[in-house]
């Protein structure tokens, strides 16, 4: 009879786990940092509660650009944050979440989901001791805020602006002085003019941020992050000694947040941009030379560092080779089906 | 002894489960089919095996257009389907999938995911006895394969045309005899004149189906399905009776299918239309013409469905309002962006 107790097989196919999960953003973000949440409390309701992840806000465990490192070292299970804070140690980061020029949200999901770009990156993330799931997406984001109007190329010039990922090394080229501002510091430093512009996700959180209040100008759109993600990063060696149904239901409950927070931030945004522009803000479009000269800055930045990174420009020239074909065939049904929407809506008729 | 072994409290927290899921589609249409797979798969996985479900194609158990009667009806557990094929039950159907100038996918996620969309369907759905989650979609449809030119209203005049969802009742106030036939059936019917004209999805499957080979104008966009559903319908009863955390891997599987469909087809139809393209279809915009005159034709619809149908009316009323919003801010980033990249695109620059 001992042996039958002795092997509860059961019993080891559900055993208590519990991770924490240290996020890049505070809490008062809430779409951003309700994705860790939302992902969390997926898990632990497919699991029947067997596998708790607790979320930890930027600053509680470590700070939130070190937040990836925390994995990385196994101070902690798992994150939620962008891979682009960590270019700093290498450029391949950025493309986990957005580079200039690169792609929308919905094409991003299309590389990562069935092109190479999950294969391709958790090869480089395994460099890392980690494994990525793509967790959440902005969208397109605003292309931040001025204290003064950027109507030429020659306007940039000696703009301090806090600037994320590779884009500041693409402004560079034009003269702009880029900032690497955490979220919470930006609002001081453009009020008192330490900085001169500063962008950051757009109109929902921006709002919360009140950058409004210190900078008239709000730009769009920001051409270096046309479909940012938001990962979740996992220690390789913590996520491999999961049970097997485990791994599976944090890969579903990544899919679920993914999706969610796209989904939040399309609801919020509108509502958003209606205050700020009803407050004043004043909306510019960034002009055609400007965004030109920004494209071709970034092409030679990508050039730069793929003539000495091979796995940056391995896994660029996939993305690339995808985004030509994506952005051919949504020139037809999906472009002229929007264009002629928006029409709609703006003569009054939806 | 016998009461430790009697009472496995840990094995009755994972029953085993098995479910039959019927599809709308064949198997020939691997990404469309592929998504019940895919969620079939993923369940299994994040369950560790006890919540099987087993996929049928359309018409080994039921007809393709009736899957969601067999779920209601208790005949099968599960389908995945497009609502709007029950049409003919209630027009409130086809708001789950998608009505003539409604929301892209992006939008449709975030009204479901986020707005009111999923909450006032599954009050509908609950009167015919199913819960449904949002397990695909195929992003704005090509218009259609037509065997002569449509350059105005009038050439619309007595073109019979395979069209499905409300979009018939639509194009019928324009002259379209719309005529409602199932995807298998349509090459032949139009190989042989019997219909005029057709639209089933997009390249992709448009191509696999071989409509190219009998009518030569392709047009776009499908104005009627800006970012269409694919369902999965669960047997309310039978769903209530799961285990709360097979409903939450359900849950979490389904949001997986849903973005993965999506994600196949933008990797896809770039690849198929080139291939039609270079063997000779003719592809052609609908004119603006035609799109206000079908606009104006779909909002006299609306009217007249709400005018009699409350439960219509109170949805539909909902979207638009989250239409509107939506497709004011999706007019700043994301429109400036995606246009700024189609023109490098054709630029050749990408």
């Amino acid at each position: 009879a001992s042996t039958v107790l002795a092997a509860p097989a059961i019993a080891q196919g559900a055993p208590k786990v519990t991770w924490r999960l240290t996020s890049s953003f505070p809490k008062s973000l809430d779409t951003i940092y309700g994705g860790a949440e939302d992902l969390a409390k997926h898990v632990s309701e497919a699991t029947d509660g067997n596998f708790q992840i607790q979320v930890f806000a930027a600053g509680e465990i470590v700070p939130g650009l070190q937040a990836a490192d925390a994995v990385s070292a196994g101070t902690v299970e798992m994150c939620h944050t962008c891979s682009y804070y960590y270019v700093g140690k290498d450029p391949t980061f950025a493309i986990g979440t957005a580079i200039p020029f690169g792609l929308n949200a919905r094409l991003t999901n299309s590389w990562f989901y069935d092109g190479n770009g999950n294969t391709l990156l958790n090869e480089f993330y395994a460099t890392h001791g980690m494994v990525g799931f793509i967790a959440g997406n902005t969208g397109v984001q605003m292309g931040g805020w001025f204290r003064k109007e950027i109507n030429t190329v020659d306007d940039f010039k000696g703009v301090k602006m806090r600037i994320a990922g590779l884009a500041g090394r693409v402004v560079e080229k034009l003269g702009v002085v880029p900032q690497q501002i955490p979220g919470g510091d930006i609002y001081p430093a453009l009020e008192k003019g330490t900085i001169d512009a500063a962008e950051w996700v757009g109109p929902y959180d921006d709002q919360k941020l009140g950058f409004n209040k210190v900078a008239p100008y709000y730009y769009y759109p920001a051409f270096w992050e046309g479909g940012p993600v938001i990962h979740a990063f996992a220690n390789k060696e913590k996520f491999e000694g999961l049970p097997a149904s485990y791994q599976a239901a944090l890969r579903d409950a990544c899919a679920f947040a993914n999706s969610s927070m796209m989904a939040k931030y399309d609801r919020k945004n509108p509502v958003a941009i209606r205050e700020l522009v009803a407050a004043g803000t004043q909306l510019r479009p960034y002009s055609q030379e400007i965004l030109e000269a920004c494209f071709n800055a970034a092409m030679e930045l990508y050039a730069e560092i793929s003539a000495s990174n091979p796995t940056f420009k391995k896994i660029y020239d996939d993305q690339v080779a995808f985004k030509r074909d994506a952005y051919l065939w949504m020139q037809l049904s999906e472009y002229t089906y929007d264009t002629f929407m928006m029409m709609q809506q703006r003569a009054g008729k939806l």
